[in-house]
This record gives structure tokens, C-alpha cells and sequence, in this order.
């Protein structure tokens, strides 16, 4: 009788017509992805889940029907030696999809936390850390437009040992099963309560998680593509509905306290006689500085903001003099190139980033996202407002990470631009250097200065402060560059507990 | 007397306005850099020589007062274990400049070479293959217009010691001499004895050694800015020459026969009653030989080409039904992007290669050179002439890194094409695959067919063979890719010995 009734259940199971449900659906996926390629909405779709919970033939399946040029699979391990030397985040958020595109993790940032929380037994604050790291960044990118799902997998412990051994029956198959895996399957316990508290503290209505029982194989793959076509649909209507993102104050980071502008005074002169000797000094200084941040693996972080014609160029110049080429890089940062105007805005500085222990300066930066795309309306003012509060946590995630940070703007007056202007129009070899929109940005000066100073006031942070370099006086300007930052190394190494016979 | 005599040379040695002509030539430098710009031409600078022998300082003061938009700096250590699951020369390719633009290499893909000579004692043939591999892609970059400079700095033994026992006794440079540079000073002989071989193998005119007295640190800057700048020179008088690069035929690979496009019957059917089957049998072999591939560390590359309309989608999508999305990727060819129009047609495609152990399935390739390129002349005849040479190396250094490569042509006749060329209008959901394009190749079909059978001719070759599949009956296509992909695994497995339980 209880056989019988097992056995009635076993064909409900199978619910005839299933397979023809799911052929249905992935044909319909296949034309949601023209309509989100269309509507321009980047996907991503997070797979999480027990070891042997079958994200490998879930992804090959909903994969099999849509256009290879629409999407890409990334499967995640545990980081390479190069991925250890940057953020660690920044291995996935290099990854995410163009406008119009999908990216499918197979693991994903949540994989490092969940295995830390288990195996390295890091404290539940740092955790908590982390997990708003990550919620931040999710809510970034879908303040940006894109569609977050993130499915959880889930099958029993009993099930999961039924699989592994199945799996090293086959000899095909049969190295899949690492003694890695078995060692997990034993912490099964342990692993649950950390999944658990991971879905618990992320789960958001901009980034759901999606639990799916992953032990029926027929069903499961009918539950996800359902889950995902709802999701795109949603994503289509609200596109329809001219989805405008929200500003959010409630978690701002709190800047400090600046002056505006108009405060200082950019004649400033550098009044000692003693002008070489003074750089060289300082060049010698940050060069051993240099010698320590690479030793101790600490990268650091060099934005130049300026008006045009402050001499960004040569006080760079003089900044790099004396360093290893090989340890610094400068980074010019123009307007967007294709593949970067199709994603986030902060896709290309995460791709620039320092290794640990180099030096990245950044000659104009992250910050024109407030200040030419604010003026020149290449974003919304919904956008801008909510990029101060994204760069303080960009910054503030590089700043965890271990970097220094320090931030310039190269301070001149409008006369003092003027002059500059007609020297270089006036002078063959520079004559490349001033364009007509030079002239054009000059005439929106009080634009800019206005923009500027919401710049100083949102996003000069303990981590990354402001720092206005009165230029007038190029002499004063490159001297006072290069002994900002050897303070602010030295006041960053000694507040890590760094001692060296160097400092 | 003697301490006289040495007085005075040592000011000689110095060289009273040295100085102030470095300085001269590092401005025009300057110039020359935005006139190479402007010229669209690219150039490569390599750094080989002695452990202190200033590389560094003379890249820093090369860079000093350039224009930091036009150049990158690569220091090459020890390959990554990211970088060894790929061809070691690939690292080096994706750092090709773009046109116009310089990429100084501190070290390059000579350190691999000269290291392994010495330290792992490897067959004089072999390093032979490594230095013809290394002068083929030289040539290849410079048929494409790039300028290519190589500078040996010497320094002798007993300067090394000098140096490196200066940089010891000073506690901000003492880290940077290790065990093995002290090793390798130990091995001057051996290193001199391959650095020597390495000059002579690969001293060309497209892509010169210059060996520099590195001694002396004043002149040393001098000399190599001086030969910098006399090849920039060179390059644009040799640009407004109209340079145009010479078909090359002397030492290309010897391509096998086989048969002519209009030899093959589109037509020929799957008789086999059993299509599921058959298709079910083959995935599940592939899948088998995956797993061998994927532990042996073999990569395999699947390159698709053939008419439009022939059915490549949905012939790849029988391939991949079998495998594991994680080991493999469809990487869809479409015309280049800006970053990709701006470099040697085969950037893109170094840039996309499978790891060791993966699967790269190429939907269109690199034989868009000799094909939509040829006919649509967005290269000169010159250039697509020269590439079926190119094109072999490049195959020919895959395969030698130990990929599997198979090639397929889908070929359908002129009125399979129409007929689903129709049936694609005449489809709500397929007429998005169909462009006024695909009806003006298709009336190019006999310019397409000539060069078809040229690609075959030049390009069949056995570490890359073509198989021309008949693709009227889409039933037989399929299958014949399946199993001929199986067929070329196993030949190549049993070719190299591996015996495996799966075989």
C-alpha cells in the first residue's frame, strides 16, 4: 500500500508535460533577450548553492537557447595570486555585463565571504562589513539599471553525499569530487548557518534572493527560468514606465568639514629662494617612501582634479621624477571610450585600479562624473546627486582595501588661466594643448566653481581627503604637492602602526 | 702621472653639455611622439640586459616628458599562473600598442627565453623554435606597420658587483637585490653566453638589437634616446614614402591539399534514421573526452565558418548541449571595435583564447582577414595576401602550446540559401536574423566562393585542418561536426599518448 502510494507520487513527480513547460520558456527567454538587449538592461544572475546542486547544468540549460553575443558565463574560484593584489571585489565588478547584456556568475562575491565566515572564522563585525560592502555595491548597480537576481540552491546533506558518490562512480566524472568537497559536506552544519545569515542580511528587493529546492533536476530548471523570465518582464515595464532612480541619503558617508573655493587664495608664492634643492629633498623622500609602501604591499591612490591650464602635466612630472617607473602609473583619463560608456561609470576606474604596492596617478578622474557630465547634462541630476554618496563608498572600499588616498585640485585664478591660454596659443610647441573647448569650459567658470565646491563639501572623507593646491605659482604648487603626499604616506603608515627605519 | 692621466679622463667622461643635449633630444622626443601620433604609428621598445643595469632609471627619464596619454610601461617578472595556462608569448601580444602609440617593455618575451636557456638546460632545438617563433611574430608586427626597437644594456661583471653592492648598503634600495640576482652574477658567463646567441638568432632589420654601453650613466640616456629618435624618424619618412609591406613567401608553412569548394556535394543527407540518437551518443562522447581534456590541461579550439544561413547557431548549440558551461565559451565574431580596429587584426584574438583545459568555440574568426576583408577591402590585397601566412603561425604556435584546433566550413548551395533566407522574412521570431547584408553577400556569392577556395588551399594545414561540412540537411551537419570533433581529439590523444580509460 505505502509502495503504491510512493509510486503514484513518483509519477506526479515527473508531471508530464514539463519538459514541453520549459522548452516553452527558455523559447520565450530567447525573445526576452532581444527586448533587454533592445531596452538596453544589463542581467545579472548570481548562482549560489550546495557543492553537486547542479549550477552547472541549471546555467548550461538556460544558456542553450539565447544568442552567444548576448551574455557571458563566469565561473568563480577561489582568487588568484594577481586577484589578491587588488580589491577583492574587483574581480567581479570588472565583469558586469554592457547595457543590453547578461553576465551569469557560477559563484560569486558572495563565495568569499561565506567560505571566510567558515573556514577562517573571521568576527561576525567584519562579516557584517563585507556584507554592506556588498549590498552597496548591488544597490549602485541596480540604481544604474541593472537587474540583480541571485538564486540559492538547495539540496540536503543526504542528497548531497548521494550525488557526490554518483558522481565518482562514473570515471569520467569521478575527479570532480575533491577531498575539498567531502571536507565541506562534513561542515554541512556550519555551511548552512553561514548561507543562512548571508541570504538573511542581503536579501533586497533590488538584489532577491531566490531559495530553489534543487532536488527535483526536472523541476528545477522550470523554477529558475520562470523566476528569471518574471524578473526581465518586470525589469521591460518598469524601463516603460520611465524608472527613474531614487537619491539616497539615509547612508550617506558623513564627509568633513572644507572650505568653499572661494577661500583661497591661488596666488600663493612659494617664497623660498631654495626651489630645487626643496624638490629634490622631497623626491628623494617619496622615492624611500615608495621603497616602503612596495615592500609592505600598500597601494596608493593620486587623484589630480584642476581648472584647465592649472598644470596638472608638469606638477606630475615632477611628482614621478624620481620613482621606478616601474611602480607607478599615470592614468589619463579622458572621455569614455564604447566599451566603457556602455557600463556603470565606475566600471573603468575599478579596471585602472594600483596593484597592492604600486601607485596610480590619476590626471582628471571618477570625479567628472560631478563635474563636466553634471555641467555638460551627460548624466541626470538624479545621477549626480547620487554619484557624491557612490564615490565615498567607492573610495571608502579602496580605502579598506589598505590604499592611500589623496585628492588635489590644482587651483588657479581667471586671470591667471587667461595668461596661460595666450602663452600657449602664442607658442608653436603648445599650441596642440588648447583646444576650442578650453575656451568654451573658460566661459562656464562660475559653473564649474559652483560644482567644485558641492565636490569639496560631499566628498572630502578621513579616507580620502581634499586638498587645494594654490597654483598661480607653479614652483609652490609642485613643492606643496609632493610634501602633502609624504605626509599624508607617513601619517597613514604610523596610524597603521608601521615603523620603519625609514620614518 | 698615472692618477693624472685617470683625472682626466674621468672629466672627458663627463662631457661637459651632455646634459643639455639629453635634454634637447628628450624634447623632441616629445614632438616626434605627437608626430607618430598623428602618423598612426605604433611602437614597441624592448628592454633587455643586466641585472642594474639602469633599465628603470632610463625608462623613468625616457617617459619623463612624454605626453603620458601616448604610452604604457610593462615590467615583465616571472609568468603568472593565470598567464601560464596561456601560450607564454600571449602576455606579450596583449600588450601590443594601439596605432600611434608606444609600449616600452622592461624585459619581454626575450626573458623567457634566454632564462629557461640557462636554468632549465633546454634543447638547442627547441630554443631555435622559440627564437623563429619570437622573429615571426616580429615580422608579422612590423608588415603591420609597427616600429620595433630592442635595447641591450651591458654592463661587465665587476660593475655589477659594484652596483649591486651599492644598492645593498642603502637600507631604502637593499630589498631589491635578491638571492637570485646574486646567482645570476655568479652565472655571468652562462647568461652572457645566451644573451649572445639571443642577439645573433634575432638581430633583424625589422627588428634590430642595439647594444648599449651601460656604464657609463650619463652618456647612456643620451645614446638611447638618440637611436629612439633616429628610428622615429625613419619610421615617418619611411610613412610618407608610402610604405607598403612586401608579400612574403620564403619561409611560409607548406599548407596540405585538399579538395576545391565546388568538389563537395551541399546536399548529401543524414540517412540514419536514428538522428536523436546518434546526436545523444556523440554529446555524451564529447563530454567524456572534455573531461580528459579538461585534466590534461588541453585546450581545444573550434573555429566556425561558412555561408550565411548555413546553420552555425544551431549547430553550435548541438556541440555545447553536452559540456559543462564552465569549460567552454562561444566567442561570436562580429566587425572589430575601436579598441580591436586599432591594433594587428589577431590582437582580438590572442585577447580571446581558451585557458589550458578549456574549450574556445569561434563563431567566425580570424578568417575574416581572407574573407569579409579581402571583399569588402577593408584591407589592401597586400595585406589579406600575407595574412594566410600569419594565420598559419598563429595556428601553428596554438597548436605547438598544445591546442587541439579543428576548422569548419558550412556549406549549403545558392538555393538552400534562398529558401531560408525566405523562411527567415517570413518568421515573426527569425526575421531579426536576416539583414539587408546577408542579401548583398549573398549576391557576392561567387567573389565569397574564390575566396573560400584560397582560404582551403592556404590555410588547410595539418595542426589545423579545415573540414568542409555538408550543411543542406542540417540533421547531417550536425552530427558530422560532433564526430569529427571526437575523431580529432582521440588522433591527437593517441598521437601524444595519452592512454586513458575513457579511450
Amino acid at each position: 500500500m505505502t509502495a503504491d502510494i510512493d509510486k503514484e507520487n513518483e509519477k506526479e513527480d515527473k508531471q508530464p508535460g514539463l519538459k514541453e513547460l520549459t522548452k516553452a520558456v527558455q523559447k520565450r527567454l530567447t525573445v526576452l533577450q532581444h527586448r533587454i538587449k533592445e531596452a538596453k538592461i544589463p542581467v545579472i544572475i548570481v548562482f549560489e548553492g550546495w557543492g553537486a546542486s547542479g549550477k552547472g547544468a541549471i546555467i548550461g540549460s538556460l544558456i542553450s537557447e539565447l544568442d552567444p553575443r548576448g551574455f557571458k558565463v563566469y565561473t568563480t574560484g577561489g582568487p588568484s595570486a594577481d586577484e589578491l593584489r587588488f580589491p577583492l571585489i574587483r574581480r567581479f565588478w570588472i565583469k558586469i555585463p554592457e547595457y543590453g547584456r547578461l553576465s551569469i556568475f557560477d559563484r560569486s562575491w558572495y563565495r568569499d565571504v561565506s567560505m571566510s565566515a567558515v573556514e577562517d572564522g573571521i568576527s561576525i563585525a567584519e562579516i557584517d562589513r563585507r556584507f554592506d560592502d556588498i549590498l552597496n555595491i548591488e544597490r549602485q548597480l541596480s540604481d544604474d539599471g541593472y537587474v540583480l537576481l541571485k538564486f540559492f540552491l538547495r539540496i540536503s546533506k543526504k542528497e548531497q553525499r548521494k550525488r557526490f558518490e554518483k558522481l565518482e562512480s562514473n570515471p569520467a566524472t569521478s575527479w570532480r569530487v575533491t577531498r575539498d568537497d567531502w571536507r565541506h559536506h562534513r561542515m554541512y552544519p556550519q555551511y548552512k548557518r553561514a548561507f543562512e545569515t548571508m541570504i538573511q542580511r542581503t536579501d533586497r528587493d533590488y538584489a532577491p534572493w531566490i531559495r530553489i529546492n534543487a532536488e527535483n533536476r526536472k523541476k528545477v530548471c522550470y523554477n529558475v527560468f520562470t523566476c528569471v523570465e518574471s524578473a526581465l518582464e518586470d525589469a521591460l515595464r518598469r524601463e516603460k514606465a520611465a524608472y527613474s532612480p531614487v537619491i539616497r541619503t539615509d547612508d550617506s558617508i558623513k564627509p568633513l568639514p572644507i572650505k568653499r573655493l572661494a577661500d583661497y587664495n591661488p596666488a600663493v608664492r612659494f617664497e623660498n629662494d631654495e626651489y630645487k634643492p626643496a624638490l629634490k629633498k622631497a623626491q628623494k623622500r617619496l622615492f624611500e617612501l615608495h621603497n616602503v609602501l612596495y615592500r609592505r604591499r600598500i597601494p596608493l591612490i593620486i587623484v589630480y582634479e584642476g581648472w584647465d591650464a592649472a598644470g596638472k602635466g608638469g606638477n606630475i612630472k615632477r611628482l614621478t621624477d624620481g620613482l621606478d617607473p616601474r611602480g607607478y602609473e599615470v592614468i589619463p583619463v579622458a572621455a569614455p571610450s564604447p566599451p566603457e560608456l556602455y557600463r556603470h561609470y565606475l566600471w573603468r576606474f575599478w579596471n585602472s585600479l594600483p596593484k597592492s604596492g604600486h601607485i596610480a596617478i590619476y590626471d582628471r578622474s571618477w570625479y567628472g562624473r560631478v563635474m563636466v557630465e553634471r555641467i555638460e547634462k551627460f548624466c541626470s541630476e538624479e545621477q549626480w546627486k547620487r554619484a557624491f554618496d557612490e564615490i565615498n563608498h567607492f573610495e571608502l572600499s579602496l580605502s579598506e582595501w589598505g590604499a592611500v588616498i589623496i585628492k588635489f585640485w590644482l587651483h588657479i585664478d581667471r586671470d591667471e588661466q587667461l595668461v596661460r591660454f595666450n602663452e600657449r596659443m602664442n607658442n608653436e610647441e603648445k599650441r596642440w594643448k588648447i583646444t576650442d573647448e578650453d575656451w568654451r569650459n573658460r566661459e562656464k567658470w562660475d559653473l564649474y566653481e559652483e560644482a567644485v565646491d558641492d565636490m569639496l563639501i560631499h566628498t572630502h572623507t578621513e579616507n580620502a581627503p581634499w586638498v587645494v593646491i594654490e597654483s598661480n605659482d607653479k614652483k609652490h604648487a609642485r613643492v606643496k604637492v609632493l610634501n602633502t603626499v609624504i605626509k599624508r604616506i607617513e601619517h597613514v603608515l604610523k596610524d597603521r602602526g608601521i615603523k620603519s627605519a625609514l620614518l
